[in-house]
């Protein structure tokens, strides 16, 4: 007897949606890791981002006591999804646990990750190249969604990432193909943020770009847009478009 | 040598004080416990609120997962404060390290608790008596203060608690006293309110007293007046009161 089967829902694509626009349109995260000396959790706050592959990512100081405790065990845990107006567990959140490893800054994920990072958080980049900092990728092993009461979901950390071969070629090319992107099709912008439930009136505009979605931005303000389904296998960047444009709404 | 001594500060009063009123004034941390099966961190969302001397508390599921991990090994991490508008980590926050201790329904502390939690989240009240539900006293060992940017401070616990013998006679009385308080000082309310920097204009009303400072809330929103310093040993309602008064501004 599973003990959990009286409060978890089984795992829909409408569940697997949640969980991926919370993770991915996230600025920061509760990131809990295990305290080397005393073995207690402890919890702090980190800036987070996503690789292209969808593994979320921090940026971190080599002097937080976090990144020293993940120096010794990389398990980790962090929380997504921020508590709005009204009852804090009215609104959905994602737990994940994962695997923290280090980014290595002569290594090949480095640059793009920076580039992704520094989009979303323009004013890291004051910071982001200090000898002390450094980005982690949290791989998701599992993650919990808690869409809000008696809305309980696991999932698989698969679910989680973006498996596509095409991730490298997209991460050179994202920037070309978003400014092609709007150049055809100039009231996308306002076609996503709409969709996706965003204010409207902003100065909003695409940051990011992955197989499975595209990421926007308004200030302190994001929004993610997930493609239903994902982009498939691509090989020019006329496809890419077509195939993009054609998915929205 | 400390490799801490380069990003930490000396713990000062003003720290003391910020720490205390982020745990004081929250309605929700991001609770880290130790996941029983694959000892990973997990880290979820939960209503706090405090006992009457000063101990942060939860009221959980049963069910959940963090209830469970709990009932094997106390050992949790908890961390309070909201990032507002702009970067996220210019927000002041708090981590905890602390000993999760069940509270038994039918033990001397449980009433006082669930009185002030209830005051705190009104909504409560429709499941926090279904028998799978419990609070916890998260009693603090060790805190880290981040109040922005540069600006670390690490905390005993006991910096979080309010050590005085008048807590048990302040935790039945204190209806009573915050009723003759507002009777007599009328203005009281909006006093604390300025002095606190709350939102102007709003129901706000005092929903809690400890010997360490007073409680408001307005809707989802709250706010802590720290006495400064906290009230000493105290002998009658009368003394309460003026000396309650007295150390408002």
């Amino acid at each position: 007897m599973n003990d959990k089967s009286s409060v978890l829902r089984e795992t829909d694509n409408e569940a697997r949606r949640q969980a991926r626009i919370l993770l991915r349109s996230a600025r920061h995260a509760a990131l809990a890791v295990l305290d080397p000396e005393t073995g207690f959790p402890a919890v702090s706050r980190v800036l987070t981002g996503t690789d292209i592959d969808g593994v979320p990512v921090m940026l971190v100081s080599g002097l937080s006591a976090h990144t020293k405790a993940l120096s010794k065990d990389p398990r980790a845990s962090a929380l997504f999804g921020e508590p709005g107006k009204g009852d804090p567990l009215a609104h959905p959140r994602l737990s994940i646990q994962c695997r923290a490893e280090r980014v290595d800054r002569d290594g090949p994920f480095h640059a793009r990750i920076r580039t992704r990072f520094l989009a979303r958080h323009p004013k890291a980049k004051l910071y982001a190249d200090f000898p002390d900092f450094c980005f982690f990728r949290l791989v998701p092993i599992a993650a919990s969604l808690n869409g809000g009461f008696g809305k309980a979901y696991v999932l698989p950390g698969e679910d989680l990432m973006i498996l596509s071969a095409a991730n490298e070629i997209l991460a050179r090319d994202a920037d070309v193909l978003v400014r092609e992107l709007v150049a055809r099709h100039p009231d996308l912008v306002s076609a996503l943020v709409t969709a996706s439930g965003g204010a409207k009136g902003g100065d909003w505009r695409i940051y990011g770009l992955d197989m499975a979605g595209i990421d926007l931005i308004w200030g302190d303000r994001t929004l993610r847009w997930e493609f239903d389904p994902p982009l498939g296998e691509l090989n020019d960047a006329n496809s890419y478009i077509s195939k993009i444009a054609y998915s929205i709404p």
